[in-house]
């Protein structure tokens, strides 16, 4: 018995997002590079930044961040996704190691080439940190 | 002569994101709803708290919001969009009335019905408060 497709997609989706966090966490640059969407525009959110708009600008972003290692590990924790056709929204939160968390995240993906690529990431701050529930949730609504 | 679908679609998705700041502008709140997707599973990520999953939950905090009135103008600053099929990714600046942006938003819509409807929302603090650069603006990546 095979599960069922909509399950699949959805893990595979949280998948996707579990190693933008993997790529962060160990500045890993093309491995953060083959994570975003080559054939549709992409947007990025750092907290408090400005709009980065285009691969290029994002991209870039990236590889500074990276430049002096990894800025610090990331996880991400009580992740739900909602698959709508070939794009997977997610919404989690993101806490530094040990932690508790202390950002919360949209990661929108898009399914090209069979790979859930990302195409736009928000990071903001809570206003009071929280424990994490669960390391990865499934959208039931 | 017609213009392109794919500037068409921009430009209605961009409307519906229009809608949503006039809607939460004037503490619509049948109007607020409207805007809310019904058939796939809806997340909101208010400024600085806790994700909040499912209908139910968005569109409360919503009534919650809108119960003394109109809790302050919100407008939409340098929109820009990125159709990906039934999904819209719209990114934009939050600024109160005439004061200059202090959030920045994500906003996610889906086409149900023949209309744009909102999936997905967040809005964070920018570490400095930005001056609108134009009213709405397509993404070209």
């Amino acid at each position: 018995m095979t599960a069922p497709r909509a399950a699949t997609t959805d893990v595979e989706a949280l998948t996707a997002n579990q190693r933008f966090y993997e790529a962060f966490s160990s500045a890993k640059f093309e491995q953060m590079n083959a994570l975003w969407a080559r054939h549709v525009p992409v947007t990025c959110l750092h907290p408090g930044a400005a709009a980065l708009v285009g691969r290029t600008a994002v991209m870039e972003s990236w590889r500074a961040l990276f430049l002096g290692g990894p800025p610090f590990e990331l996880q991400s924790h009580d992740a739900v996704v909602s698959v709508i056709g070939e794009v997977a929204v997610v919404v989690c939160y993101e806490a530094a190691s040990e932690e508790s968390s202390h950002l919360v995240a949209t990661n929108v993906f898009v399914r090209e080439e069979g790979e859930w690529r990302l195409v736009h990431h928000q990071a903001g701050p809570l206003s009071s940190r929280r424990t994490p529930a669960r390391s990865v949730s499934k959208l039931v609504n």
